[in-house]
């Protein structure tokens, strides 16, 4: 992996402007969380009250509204060249200086996760703008990764790979969720990983639960266990799940982890240049549906990654835009059987014009664990 | 500490709601995070482009929508039987059914965090409602805490002091300020924190940076150290800072400390029921004024706390509320000489009828570490 540099982000700063004027915005309007850290290099401390936002404008040059105590913070970074700051102090209506860096009358593309109370401000200041969520004015804004990122999303991969193989060493029978999810934690970071987002540990009837947490229960000999964990390493996100099994599986159990595995691979096999994302979800959900679980498989087969975990393309029913080459996404069936138990398999891939290629590689056998 | 229960979840709502049509609004919608905690007892295993929203009308029941694949965990807290779920799947639009949770002309006071996303979307639904920011609408509704709430804060204090005085006794010289900061996570952990939300080791210059985070700065001896951490405990907060000196100071850094720390007695010795909020801002601002450093307090001096780390009410020139007994909040004044030193020193304060007691105990003299 290069190491970025002042050019990546004035170049992201520009290719932002680019987009959005090309899809008729007048710019793009940036919160702290990813997507400040792609275009501005800069997460402060904490994400609270205090505004901090990044005007990437169609006819200018990009301004950030920084809090006066953080200005020496957001002055730091391989980005800073790029981008005038504008401070404000405590005590002052922060949304003057926002206001002004954007056009009254003007059309945004904002940050999704931008806080409401902050849009609200703007709203007030500026009846006459219009907003719209980034991920819906401009989806395809970050989908297509370049080969750089494509590297690091796959180092985050294979550190995720590495930790799972490490986790199948662990014990599992007699060991609350928790424990088993901080081993997960402690693990993605030795592999490299600079923050842990989520360790789902589900075990036996939490298992039927896809977002499921890990709590209290102690998991048992003749649990499935659902592991889904990922973060981010050297700003770019990792998500897998493995489903392991403690102790023999039952034939149920092993036919419905043989169905997800099936629907897994017949997915990725679906990945090609010019299909429409929601082809790829139809394809899991007709081997799941065949087999007599198509009730049981209750969310989207996957979403896109990158420096978030959770971004375009979304593979989904009703998400008719096509694959593109570079574009990064998780492939994950489910099946989940209320009560009882569930299984989901999930890997990274990258589309390619060649097909699809995985950016995990550990087994996706059903592992027996002690 | 007693434990929360189905009655304690069921008494917040009723409250909130009580409180909302005291102020002229329909409801609360409320968003993941610190609040949802408190009103639902729930938290999504992330927060994401799905939507998980509650809302709390005046005149109903209280209903949650959550993503279908999060339903079970959602159905299982300790609010549950108050809570009416709501699910969408992925795929659906769902703010179809978010929009009908709420009234097409209502007036609404909604999550500070949450998602601009997903207030577009309510917006772009119901054109006719309106929705204000929590903390705009009803800054008081959390401010004034119960008995309980105050030990929960004072027992997240007491971790914070105990992690202050054991990290006295690690090695600053020659270690970076992010294995210190490492030391102060772990530390936190070990004293019954669940969750570190900042560890702010500012050193030497970059001390004069109030929230500088952790970097790589190799710290030296002579160096002057801001310790600012905190996080949760029992779902409530913990916010203190220490400022250290490696080795002896001059009488320049033992000047500026010791006004900080006059300035934060004043405060203190201030805090009184029925004085404005600004007031107590004002009068730590005064003794750094008149010890010549008052263009070098670059922020206001403190903030609320409960299971937010800022929150209601803000001690800031401007705010004009009064101080009532069991708000809870920071006295936190700093000095910041650009380029070479800074110092803070912060406690959190729970106000009462005969004045303020702090939830901070730890010294505030100046610590000589190694």
């Amino acid at each position: 992996m290069q190491q970025l540099t002042a050019r990546h982000f004035a170049d992201r700063l520009e290719r932002g402007a680019a987009e959005a004027r090309a899809a008729g915005y007048d710019g793009l309007v940036i919160a702290p969380g990813p997507d400040l850290s792609y275009f501005a290099d800069y997460l402060p401390v904490a994400t609270t009250e205090r505004i901090t936002l990044l005007v990437v404008p169609t006819d200018g040059d990009p301004a950030m509204l920084v809090p006066a105590l953080e200005r020496e913070s957001a002055a730091g970074t391989r980005a800073s060249a790029a981008i005038r700051l504008v401070d404000w102090r405590d005590g002052e209506d922060e949304y003057v200086p926002a206001a002004a860096l954007l056009k009254p009358d003007g059309r945004y593309a904002l940050s999704d996760a931008l806080w409401s109370m902050h849009l609200l401000g703007l709203q007030q200041r500026l009846p006459g703008a219009r907003f719209e969520a980034i991920s819906h004015a401009l989806p395809m804004l970050r989908a297509v990764k370049t080969p750089d990122e494509i590297d690091r999303l796959a180092a985050a991969g294979a550190a995720a790979d590495a930790t799972f193989e490490d986790i199948l060493g662990v014990r599992f029978a007699g060991r609350r969720e928790r424990e088993v999810a901080a081993d997960l934690a402690r693990l993605l970071r030795e592999h490299g990983h600079a923050q842990v987002d989520f360790t789902i540990v589900a075990s036996g009837p939490n298992a039927a639960d896809p977002h499921h947490d890990a709590a209290d229960r102690v998991i048992e000999e003749g649990d499935m266990v659902v592991l889904d964990f990922g973060g981010l390493l050297e700003g770019y996100g990792s998500d897998t799940t493995r489903t392991v099994h403690v102790g023999e599986p039952t034939d149920e159990e092993h036919e419905v982890y043989e169905t997800v595995k099936r629907a897994q691979q017949a997915a990725f096999e679906a990945v090609a240049v010019g299909v429409p994302c929601q082809e790829i979800d139809r394809t899991a959900r007709a081997v799941i549906r065949d087999a007599g679980y198509g009730d049981y498989f209750i969310h989207r087969v996957g979403h896109g990654i990158g420096v978030t975990t959770h971004e375009p393309p979304y593979l989904v029913e009703g998400e008719e835009r096509p694959i593109e080459a570079g574009m990064t996404f998780s492939i994950e069936p489910g099946v989940y059987l209320p009560g009882r138990f569930g299984v989901r398999i999930e890997d990274i891939v990258v589309a390619d014009h060649d097909g699809g290629h995985r950016l995990n590689n550990s087994s996706r056998e059903l592992h027996l664990v002690a």
